[in-house]
């Protein structure tokens, strides 16, 4: 298969996306010719920072902010640790509390669990049963010892898409009422880069956020790149320390730079046409899946969701033996169900939605991206109805939906 | 200039190195066909995990571990931080005094820092006038409280090759006589690693240390990827915590990762070649800069160093004067002078050999790579004297040496 088809029949760009070429074609230079260390004085050296500048001036274009406001880090993992660890560490002084939901990023409640141990008091906000925390509950939980609220933009397995600039508003309202600066509001913003709007300011339709959490092969960038926004003035420690700046010590990754400046300049300039294109594609696939294969549940809000997700629990069936058949048709998917994670343990975002147990088998995650066309949707559903159909024959179990 | 006429004036492979064209083939299949995530199970996932496993087997052939032993940071400062806070984290209940050197990495002397704040003791063993620490000053400082002494095996800005065998034998002989696992030996081998034996085992010639920092830009690698040995069994606790591998919870970097690994691979395969090749290329820059300019002093120690360091003193002239004047004639070097780095302090390392202050000032670090030939040492040994006169001619000042 060549490049295209690949891409063609890969329905997992949640996962990892391929390198844009324009992107690979902008990185290229600072590979060979243009290989210097940003840190020294020499024309390589200029050179390479002249290179940071720009990838800066394009990032910060995109989000409303100024270049300095913006760190790079090695993974989005890095980044929102960067973000819980280092603002948790920085006011402990001010507050010991923190506000997640139950289906941030594993970044964010791996650094939360590790804060407890520390003596922070972590409240998590439960979902609703499309995926949505619940503004009343956020404003109950809010008080004068929360330093921290981190609220993922869309969610990575079902594309739920939080109401983020609501949540601002009610942190704004309670830091003017309270007459404080705290809580920061954090969002991971790795799933949400490619078709919401980046704007971390609400007066030109952004909103208001302090931190915000970004990863550049989510968008057709490098692996190896992360960044994290941080509002000028916010108090934070740094997680790595080295040398160079406060919060970013080690040698700029000159090349993953320039490639995620590229890859987040390309995703802006998409980003409309790419929503509409690829809304279109996945409903076309939504409602096929659904007329085509019987007992079907959709997993995620009906509208309020990432135009590029479609995650589904396909009742007395397999995840992982459904992502090994398609596999065998060349069709990459996602599934929550246990055996494809390395932790060998169930998706805790779907297990959130309080559905049974059982549907967290036969989860899949659908998730679309550029090179997914027409007949690429035409092709899962010529295969995924057979499938199901063959392996429900061999399945021992026959549950009732439950709506 | 083409990309050869780049390297061969550049003398700041200490500093980054351009990427090898047969590191970047192995990788670029995995920027674009092979662009999967190895947590997946479908066949790019698996083809992702394959390439991994590939890179651990290349890496721990060098090393002679296992590759369960190795883990993926994103940089030498990540690593090193990943050893000093991890060890130290993890081990507090069996003593809180760590052991390092007063020429160390700065992503070391800042973890150190830090923990010095979480109530920990930092002994800081001082070098010689040659950069050597003392291995009597180790064994006076060793004790029972004593958890990690972290020595580099070659330093950064003189190459100074420290006695890492001889220590790994001092802390095992202490830790059997203690009857104590304790303290672990961690060494960074960034520098070290195109040039020294990389053996984690002293049966095979190598040195016994419990965690070893690496990173592949050193060694014409990519940026943006380090690693860390861990030798099993070693009590350590993350730093970055998400999802993943305990100790590596990020999206695999598969390019990254791949080019480590065959950035490793050829590292070692030219060492013993590169070695010898280097060092009269060096040994000729070394004699021709002392016989053709006047009051030079040299930097480190004047063998136990590595092959491609030459750091000298030009008294009366001003380190980043020269830099700049070489670099209009094509030459890129380093300085451990003020204004070279982000922080504007002058190199602590320079500082450390006990000189006069204003040496630090006329401070060079000429450092060879791959790109270096005969006519690179004789080009700069046509410009750096007359530079030099140049600028003396216009300095006021004038010291007496102080050998």
């Amino acid at each position: 298969m060549n490049r295209h088809q690949f891409e063609k029949f890969y329905f997992d760009y949640a996962s990892t996306t391929p390198l844009d070429s324009g992107v690979f074609k902008a990185m290229k230079p600072y590979f060979f010719n243009n290989f210097g260390n940003a840190a020294n004085l020499y024309k390589l050296g200029r050179d390479a920072k002249i290179a940071v500048e720009n990838a800066l001036d394009k990032i910060s274009l995109v989000l409303g902010c100024l270049p300095e406001e913006f760190v790079f880090t090695g993974s989005a993992t890095e980044s929102d640790n960067l973000a819980i660890f280092g603002v948790a560490r920085a006011n402990r002084e001010f507050g010991n509390k923190i506000i997640i939901s139950n289906v941030e990023h594993k970044g964010i409640i791996a650094a939360c669990k590790a804060l407890k141990e520390e003596g922070f008091e972590i409240c998590e906000l439960k979902v609703d049963k499309n995926g949505l925390i619940s503004s009343g509950d956020l404003k109950k939980n809010i008080d004068k010892k929360t330093i921290l609220v981190s609220i993922t933009y869309a969610d990575n397995e079902t594309g739920t898409i939080q109401p983020i600039r609501e949540i601002a508003e009610i942190i704004k309202k309670f830091r003017i009422r309270s007459n404080r600066v705290l809580p920061y509001f954090h969002t991971d913003a790795t799933q949400a880069a490619s078709y919401l709007n980046l704007n971390v300011n609400s007066s030109v339709g952004g909103s208001s956020v302090d931190l915000m959490t970004l990863s550049a092969h989510k968008i057709y960038g490098p692996k190896g790149i992360g960044g994290l926004y941080i509002r000028k003035g916010t108090n934070i420690k740094a997680v790595i320390v080295g040398g160079g700046r406060e919060l970013q010590s080690s040698t700029g990754n000159i090349p993953g730079i320039v490639g995620f400046g590229e890859a987040l300049f390309l995703a802006d300039k998409y980003r409309n046409s790419e929503f509409c294109r690829i809304k279109e594609l996945r409903d076309k696939l939504q409602d096929g899946i659904i007329k085509l294969v019987p007992k079907v549940v959709l997993n995620g809000h009906p509208e309020k969701r990432l135009p590029n997700f479609l995650n589904v629990s396909i009742l007395d069936v397999e995840g992982e033996a459904m992502l090994l058949h398609l596999d065998d048709k060349g069709i990459s998917v996602g599934t929550g169900s246990a055996c494809n994670s390395q932790s060998l343990k169930p998706s805790h975002i779907i297990a959130a939605l309080g559905r049974p147990y059982e549907y967290i088998h036969g989860n899949l995650r659908f998730s679309l991206g550029k090179g997914v066309t027409d007949s690429s949707i035409k092709y899962v559903l010529r295969h995924l109805p057979e499938i199901v159909g063959k392996l429900r024959r061999i399945s021992p179990m026959n549950l009732k939906i439950d709506g």
